[in-house]
């Protein structure tokens, strides 16, 4: 039974700031405790950090890639089902026909996959995904890091009416203080949804060190919910309701100029 | 002699946060006095607020509004000329056709016109404006107020090769503190360009209280001068080596998927 199919208009968000370390079957056991543990906390929706089974570095990437499906993601298809919980996969590296991707796979309660997701921005290709949460009319956008500074990404995904926008994502020491947050906040009030971020934990070891400070943000551009540095989970109740409540108390929706401007996918091949 | 034709790549911006009354002979001379004061201190380019010479409210609007060219935009191409800067005359209430118009007017040193925009968002018609300054390459982008909601205007300067974004605009008590400085970091940060707010002073007594706090952001994101809450000129020197340094560092203008999404302008007739 779905959970999120009895919470129409709220629902919980669980962020997972893993601590990742250089040996993958434990990531992928404390990834799996954590899941969990946050579904035990009565949460409908857990989200992994960009990268959870594997260092961040691309040294590390070919060594830790995995095709699709395999170890990593029927872990976490299990998890999804055995909790009853929908699961952001953060990301994993994934080798497909001799290429490596920074994949984002996102399983349903019933531990079927419903979307990968392939970082769109510094790599070569993807498919922008979203997911319609059943029962609900909450669609959800998923971008990993990078793609976060690419406003556009975030127009096209509210154009189309999702209501929420996750992203995975690893900042390092010099651009996570100076615009983890900020994007974030942005992203959100310029479209007036939720977003969240699930980052590694920091370790100051690690030849990448994350910034940590996974983050959940609410349509009004507001702090919610913050981890420090460590391993730790964070807990959001996302409310739909005051989601319309913002937008209707500044209805830029509403008062988009589309005779002047647009925000358009573009239409490609088969490529 | 245009002090910013000497200088194509540094110049100084000043940011009037005018106190408002209820006199407009009143406001048209303090705003001439510290134009001439911003001048004075090297200033290539001065701002003035939104309703720099009307209390700000649709009450007043019909009371204080004037054609163009009018008693207001005359006192500005004079200062603008006398002092040898260009000058962004915040708004004025606008009365054309007997319709009334939120617009901003801007002068070049010789004290001529170079750009009237009106603003877009809430009000019926308008033209995105931007002007080049003579002999650089800057280009700057005008939005008034509540038009730094909405990104996309943002984004088609940004893409016509805008360094500068100015918003004259009177937050208030509640989308101040919320939001003011937020969607100027973003708007910077997104599009790597400098932006710049000029509000009037905050005036508890007034029936329509501005935050104040006329703030001047870097394109890496950084509040680089702040204005408190009364009347008081702010400065900033712009460095457009700089941008293009930030924007050499994280390459989005490079690495943008103009092949997934586009922003753009809409053609439109001659209505």
């Amino acid at each position: 039974m779905s959970t999120l199919a009895k919470a129409m208009s709220k629902f919980r968000l669980a962020v997972v700031q893993l601590q990742v370390g250089g040996v993958k079957a434990d990531n992928l056991s404390r990834a799996k405790r954590l899941v969990k543990e946050a579904a035990g906390r009565g949460s409908n929706l857990v989200m992994l950090p960009e990268c959870f089974n594997s260092p961040y570095g691309t040294s590390f990437f070919s060594q830790y890639a995995e095709r699709i499906p395999g170890e990593s993601t029927e872990l976490l298809s299990e998890a999804a089902r055995e909790n009853q919980v929908y699961l952001v996969g953060g990301s994993i590296p994934e080798e497909d026909g001799g290429k490596l991707y920074n994949s984002c796979i996102v399983f349903g309660p019933d531990g079927k996959l419903i979307l990968k997701h392939r970082k769109i921005h510094l790599f070569d290709i993807d498919v922008p995904g979203k997911i319609r949460f059943q029962e609900s009319e909450t669609l959800m956008g998923v971008g990993i890091c990078y793609d976060i500074r690419f406003a556009e990404l975030a127009q096209l995904y509210s154009r189309q009416g999702c209501q929420l926008l996750v992203y995975p994502g690893a900042f390092n020491m010099t651009t996570g203080p100076a615009h983890w947050e900020l994007l974030q906040r942005a992203r959100a009030v310029d479209n007036q949804l939720y977003v969240a971020t699930a980052s590694p934990a920091r370790d100051e070891s690690s030849p990448y060190v994350a910034w940590g400070h996974s983050t959940v943000v609410n349509p009004w551009g507001e702090v919610i919910s913050k981890a420090g540095t460590e391993e730790e989970v964070i807990y959001a109740d996302i409310d739909l309701q005051y989601l319309a409540d913002v937008r209707q108390q500044i209805p830029i929706t509403a008062q988009r100029r589309n005779d002047l401007y647009s925000v358009t996918s573009v239409q490609r091949g088969n490529s």
